[in-house]
């Protein structure tokens, strides 16, 4: 099939919601963030990117650290209202029970299955956005949500994010094994 | 629920599967990535986080460009060899119809229905990975997966995965509107 040339202001399909916590002036505050992704192997490493003019922003870089929430369905509405209210406006240090581990300035919540804590280790400045890179030092789930000890999708019940149409979507039905779905495959 | 600490190898839930495209040595390659977000959203930026050895990275650095390919489940064991099978060791400059738009150096595959063609503008060395983030320059879909003109993910049929118990998992159902969902939540 022929394609066409779609707007460049293109995305990959569907992203993950996350919660991204850290300290503002003292208060716990949270981020609805879908542009999340591991960028190292060993130690562990995750990017989120965030608008500049997020009042998250000075939190991480005074703390030089921040939590990433992986919120289930159930928190979809409190999630979402986390993406339109921002913290310059509204409290949000009391809208989760927040809980700490090792790391100073992560808050993460105790509401959402699974939990990282991360200290920061660079941040790239990017024309509308700032990329923190984090390492996580700590991660913590809750035990129903756990399978043979590892986090299970299926526990967590999160949700995805898929833009310009600004859905929120499910995990559907398992379909393959990776690094083994193409073992057959002759190239 | 009490949290359980555990292994900080952790994700997040889940990762959309990529197929990203370099020239290398004169080559199109095509390496199974996941670990893949939208870094900025004007100019729209992607990037992409590649272990060190990976075949494509001197491809990216040498002509500065990439793609971003959405495969659909119809395509997850072709996605999954590429994942398992080095182009170091194997040619896979035929295991797809190539086709190019604008940019020299990031071939795109005619069998992926969304396929984005990215200028680099930065690389980011980390311990064992290269972040490399590029600029979307140009987007291309085939009609029959868009609606509104507007890419779908119900007709991109796109697969996720996730680790460490290395599923992919094809997308569910609509559960929310983004932007809207939390528009009623007390703060």
């Amino acid at each position: 099939m022929g394609k066409i040339k779609i707007d460049s202001n293109a995305f990959t399909y569907p992203m993950p919601m996350t919660l991204v916590g850290a300290m503002v002036r003292d208060r716990p505050n949270f981020a609805a963030v879908a542009w999340v992704t591991r960028v190292n192997y060993s130690p562990p490493m995750m990017a989120v990117a965030l608008g500049k003019d997020h009042h998250t922003n000075p939190g991480i870089h005074a703390a030089r650290a921040f939590s990433v929430n992986v919120p289930g369905v159930d928190l979809m509405a409190k999630t979402d209202y986390c993406g339109i209210a921002s913290g310059k406006k509204t409290d949000k240090s009391g809208f989760f029970t927040v809980f700490t581990g090792e790391v100073t300035g992560a808050p993460m919540i105790q509401e959402c299955r699974l939990c990282m804590e991360c200290l920061l280790v660079q941040s790239v400045d990017l024309p509308g956005n700032e990329l923190f890179i984090g390492e996580i030092v700590g991660a913590y789930a809750d035990e129903g949500c756990l399978t043979d000890g590892k986090p299970d999708v299926t526990k967590i019940d999160p949700f995805t994010l898929t833009m310009p149409d600004n859905g929120y979507w499910r995990i559907g039905a398992r379909v393959g094994q990776a690094w083994s779905a193409g073992k057959n495959v002759k190239g």
